[in-house]
């Protein structure tokens, strides 16, 4: 490990970062000059300020995301600030480039609180397609993306959502191989922070529209979620919990189960790790349903190895390391559905589109157990989820017209 | 004209706007992702988090400028909004990468107050390396950009400086072509916006800190400026002026000339127009010293055009078109100066700064009357402003330690 990190270092030092702005257009003279620039982009800005929608098609905000972060959860480094936060968007933007083909910048700010957040975000809109939220704590950046949904362009948090959408695609597969229902699944979730309420919210085709939590007419869900912090398994008699959580509780642990993480994963189908590295133990999964799945996404060490969780019984295992098989990396659905959301001029994004896009990831393979989802190298995925994304913004017309 | 219009609008459309992210390393397996992002990117974030500085070298920010508009003032077109700016700001980014050869990014924004720039520019500071203000309104843009002199980063408004250093260089020039002392001129500013007061610091070597107007030890500077807005000469005893133009009223003027604009030329060597189309007549230029210069910068149509002002008896003659010979443009300078404060690090920007490269621009050419400034396609003009910006920097101690 400390290889790639040295590695790592010296390739950010010698090419001082990692992107770079280029020109579409060459200028070689003052006739391209006055075409790109004065006086005839005077016209350009005419016809825009005329119709503002204009933008999207006659620069290159049609093309362009925002990846806005305040460094304050960085990986498993915690809230590092937004200057070490930025080799990390960087690493985003060219991911965004290199599998989506769109442009991305990053934006790291020393905003940190929700109001000011949303305030910048907000300012800064203008120049944008769409915005990218991402490595801001939680719960502030609930806050944040809720009370920005309504300014015009898609505000998607990845960590979030990005990781809901690829993990319910690795359930979806999972449950096929095993030959579950997945609308029959008791599904535990370990973590209660924005990535594990965001796969519940996935799970259970939830929305959250102001801060309340709305369950969506016609989404898939499974049969229930158990949500656990780091005291248990959250039941409606649990007190002391964040208002988030307090929401939460309502629409999951349908059964009652209290108690620890061991209880709640009793008789359960699925296992999604959100949450810290070896807290989950080979006893705790032999209690789980037959053919069992765990996902033990905590890095870099997940909550239970592979090795044990197979000894324990588990079929389906997956990690975030890409150095076992079924790794289940948000970095394979952000690219398409950001090249998506700016293909169809989406004015924002709903748990619709989110849902359709797991659907999308899922069927681009034919899963067996040590491959329940592609990789991101693999040929035309952002494609793919680009071309479902833009059907069913079409569909629930949230276009820009 | 209306065929350089239309063009251009066809161009944007083709092309989708004028600039695009690009990833400076390929990233083509999972070696490379663990290079670029998770794990490797981690142990960058962190030096940088043990050392903010770090962010210039081990990611895009030190090569990387922020073009930042609330849309109050483009062009000439007036207050279109951040949207209708935003195909300028592209045109600058693609002249700040085709001449300087960094990258730069447009941030147009809705905030539009004074505070709430102030407040934009310095939370969006930790993602760049300098700062580009561009087409925001007279006055709030003098204040803008003075209170953000201490964020750390140099922050410089082109509209303003740009402008007054070219022109500068051109006084330069032109002096020595009709054999005068730059030390000896009278010079006339038509225009008391935010370019006509640039100018007027730039000639006589004077620094905005904190909006006081300091003259600075050492700086070069002409023998006066009379400064003329649309109500005449500013002069002490004038009533009703702005509080910018009471403090400049202070510098200037030395003569106490009152009266209008064809008073304010009387005798005068040299006018600077940055004012209205129209506006001198060929008398008003017959009035002024013998030798005698005229920049006017009006656009498009110049306050007097060229043929005029050579029968009037101005000897030297340059506007702001590129269909005339001596294009005063501030494309000349802008490109250099971001190359050379981001190569050197600055922290900030000075008055010593702009006239290390109002200096060095004028030398790149052995000036004739036709020909007292560079252009923008000569080669190398972007490298020697920013080599000498890199000397002055290090000269006046301005590097970041």
């Amino acid at each position: 490990m400390s290889d790639v990190y040295q590695r790592s270092v010296e390739l950010h030092k010698k090419n001082n970062g990692k992107i770079k702005l280029e020109s579409k257009i060459k200028v070689e003279n003052n006739d391209d000059l006055s075409l790109v620039y004065t006086p005839g982009v005077a016209q350009v800005s005419r016809e825009i300020a005329q119709n503002v929608n204009k933008s999207f098609e006659l620069t290159w905000r049609g093309d362009v995301v925002a990846i806005v972060s305040d460094g304050s959860a960085v990986l498993g480094l915690g809230n590092i600030g937004p200057e070490a936060g930025l080799p990390v968007m960087e690493g985003k933007a060219m991911l965004m480039q290199r599998f989506g083909g769109v442009s991305a910048v990053p934006i790291v700010t020393n905003a940190h609180s929700a109001d000011e957040l949303v305030d910048l975000v907000t300012k800064i809109a203008p120049s944008f397609g769409a915005i990218n939220l991402e490595d801001i704590a939680s719960p502030i950046c609930l806050e944040v993306e809720d009370r920005l949904q309504d300014i015009g362009i898609p505000v998607f948090h990845d960590d979030q959502h990005g990781t809901a959408i690829v993990v319910s695609a690795a359930i979806r597969n999972g449950a096929k191989v095993v030959g579950k229902k997945y609308e029959e699944l008791v599904v535990v979730v370990s973590g209660a922070g924005a990535a594990g309420l965001a796969i519940t919210q996935m799970l259970l085709g939830i929305d959250r529209v102001d801060g309340e939590l709305i369950k969506v007419d016609g989404a898939s869900r499974v049969k229930e979620v158990r949500l656990v912090d780091s005291k248990g398994v959250l039941s409606v008699d649990r007190e002391g919990m964040n208002s988030w959580k307090e929401k939460f509780v309502k629409v999951t642990n349908e059964s009652n189960m209290v108690g620890s993480l061991a209880d709640g994963m009793k008789g359960a189908d699925v296992l999604v790790g959100v949450s810290a590295g070896g807290i989950v133990t080979k006893k705790m999964v032999e209690g789980m349903a037959s053919d069992s799945m765990v996902l033990a996404m905590a890095n870099p060490e997940p909550e239970i190895t592979p090795e044990l969780a197979r000894e324990a019984g588990a079929v389906i295992i997956g990690t975030g390391r890409s150095d076992y098989p079924n790794q289940v990396n948000n970095s394979l659905a952000f690219p398409g559905i950001f090249k998506g959301l700016l293909e169809s001029r989406a004015t924002k994004i709903t748990i619709g589109v989110k849902q359709r896009v797991s659907e999308v990831l899922a069927s681009l393979v034919e899963p067996v157990s040590d491959k329940i989802l592609p990789t991101m190298f693999d040929e035309g995925v952002a494609k793919k989820i680009a071309d479902a994304v833009v059907k069913q913004i079409e569909k629930e017309g949230l276009g820009r017209v």
